[in-house]
């Protein structure tokens, strides 16, 4: 498996894709965008959990029941969440125009939308945005496309990977959007990965959620998850490995290690890119219970303020962290657990090691840190990815009307 | 039931207080109290979930067990937490050289420290402090006790209430110390009532862990729970009312009111005194399908920071609101839940009300905000109190070094 330099959705052979400037966002930017498969793909996609969810979800939820599916569509600029009825009809309005302009059924088409809560989508520059991102759809479309879902994020995410999937050459590529459920009325994290690699659609949803839960579910900017989160797999089987029909295929390892790793990838961007980040943060939880104690834990380490502000300080402040990690509610042993900051032990045993600042300054310094906690009570482990905590986080949050 | 103008734990008949400047903190600062009670007490405490718990905490529940106690002995400045066997028997040894200048046995003494995790209590000072505070005490110590318990506070916590028990006049006196947990490295929520009501041991238990479950347990700052939190009420039974020996007493529902007012006020007074906090914020959840997930909802929202740092802003962000009941796992009716803010409703049955900043600003620009979201499901409802996220958050928990 090799990383693509640079990598994209349509970097994968029968993927097409464009973006309009439809006017959604300010002028000037990309806020249409439209991804589509040549030919009929497998598809897999999870959603957000949070029940005022958005209109787009609630029909993509049907798509993805189909089974196949053969193109997304996506805007920019307005979420179309919790507009009620309307915003339902707009969203099919905006599946059915897609599936007209690329001829395909409309239950073929994904839709998804970020940006402010609460507003009705324009439905006319919309649509007149859907057709001018098909007018200028080809091989080359990747990178405007994953603008056209950008939203405050600060770097464009994108990854892509080839490798061997029984005996044939599979590419993936993948795009994401999202920096916390960031700025005013802002949300989302969007995701689609596209790929060659032939997959049945059922044994698709199972490594889609499982790599979701690995990558994803993994990443904590604010601890808020928006009402439009939506990651997507199309799988069109152009690569002609033999199909993989189940998780015992010998197959199955390689294709799933190369969705994780663009799964992966984009998260770990996701994480760097949260709102006013300074610094990187990997939380690592180790001798857990199980994997929901060991995530339970790291979750609640990562997201703590308390955490987020002593890394943004700079500060190894090991207190807070076991702390976290204490009322987390994960299973611990107080006497044996330990606390490993940045290759260095500052807790063992349920006690202080006493580690001098000067031996901590050099690394708390450094733009990635890394910490693990050994839970001390089994073995699971789970890693979590976030950001530290700053003022600029507060400002671009709170501040935005002075 | 009146509140008394400047009450304190003294402010009960039977209860003296005495604090000393042992030197455990800085200079020129109480940091060792004591309370006693002229005669044994019946005894109710809760106390900090956290698996890292302070020593004191693990002394303290075999002393709650007993059912009576006459004194608390407490600290601030070093919490003796994630402190091992030695940490233990320091508590220990506090609690035995309390009761031997009191004249009582060990086992009546309640230990409470909170200050820096991870450092071995200074014992001599402490010890020497305790001597000094006791020598002092008499029934108007109780502003010094509450000193003595100080870390970050901005403001002393204290309350009290005068009210007919069972024909007889009770008084209840209470303080605390908290604001988040909070500093480099220092934690805890401390709450000290005191009452001269009668109660069995077993029914008080209850009516703390009830009116903790209303009061305290419904404040979050940061969401950071500390290894040391500790609710205790001593009632010593002075005021001569019937003693109430089961929650079916007539006059359990007048002793639970004056509990709960007191608890309620303290609480109060951790959120507004909140790290860095510029306003108060209550969050009302009403309409759910019972009090866990009304809490449950009530909690998401009062924890996100995207909420907290758009009541910094002064921002009246309904779509971050709604959003957080969304993702809490509450049951709520998307299609019927609506939002007031400080009485202005801004989301109904689903869709946003369109009302404009101009109506908004002058509430969002008041010091306390108030805010009911209606899941729409059922009649269960709670109320959770917390405070806004502001630059000096970040600044108190993170800059310190600097």
């Amino acid at each position: 498996m090799i990383k693509l330099e640079n990598g994209w959705n349509t970097s994968v052979p029968g993927f097409e894709a464009g973006a309009a400037m439809a006017g959604v966002k300010k002028e000037g930017r990309y806020d249409v965008s439209v991804i589509f498969s040549t030919v009929p793909a497998a598809c897999g996609a999870v959603f957000t959990q949070n029940k005022f969810c958005a209109s787009p979800v609630l029909l993509d939820r049907e798509v993805n029941k189909g089974g196949y599916a053969q193109a997304i569509v996506a805007n920019s600029g307005c979420a179309n969440a919790c507009t009620g009825v309307k915003g339902y009809e707009d969203a099919k309005a905006m599946q059915a125009h897609t599936a007209e302009a690329l001829g395909i059924k409309p239950e073929e088409v994904f839709v998804c939308s970020t940006g402010v809560i609460g507003a009705f989508m324009p439905m006319d520059r919309i649509l007149k945005g859907i057709d001018d991102a098909v007018e200028v759809m080809d091989e080359n479309g990747g990178e405007i496309a994953a603008k056209g879902i950008q939203t405050t994020d600060t770097v464009i995410k994108h990854t892509a990977y080839e490798g061997i999937v029984g005996g044939k050459k599979v590419t993936f590529g993948g795009i994401a959007k999202g920096a916390g459920m960031i700025h005013p009325n802002m949300a989302t994290m969007l995701t689609f990965i596209t790929t060659d690699a032939a997959i049945a659609p059922d044994v698709l949803k199972r490594a889609v959620k499982k790599a979701a839960d690995l990558s994803f579910n993994m990443v904590v900017v604010d601890g808020d998850t928006s009402t439009n989160d939506t990651m997507i797999v199309l799988a069109n089987g152009l690569a002609e490995n033999e199909i993989i029909l189940s998780e015992d295929h010998p197959d199955y390892p390689a294709f799933f290690e190369m969705l994780l790793a663009c799964a992966s990838d984009l998260s770990r961007m996701i994480a760097k890119d949260g709102e006013g980040a300074t610094k990187f943060l990997e939380v690592n939880v180790i001798g857990a219970k199980d994997f929901a104690d060991a995530k339970k834990a790291a979750m609640a380490i990562a997201k703590s303020p308390l955490v987020k502000t002593a890394i943004f300080g700079e500060d190894a402040n090991w207190g807070r962290i076991t702390c976290a990690a204490g009322y987390s509610g994960a299973d611990l042993d107080p006497e044996k657990a330990s606390l490993v900051v940045g290759g260095v032990c500052l807790f063992e045993n349920g006690l202080n090691k006493n580690v001098s600042d000067e031996v901590m300054e050099p690394i708390m310094a450094q733009k990635e840190i890394s910490l693990t906690m050994d839970l001390a009570v089994g073995e699971a482990k789970a890693t979590v990815w976030t950001c530290d905590f700053s003022y600029d986080y507060v400002k671009i949050n709170g501040d935005y009307r002075t």
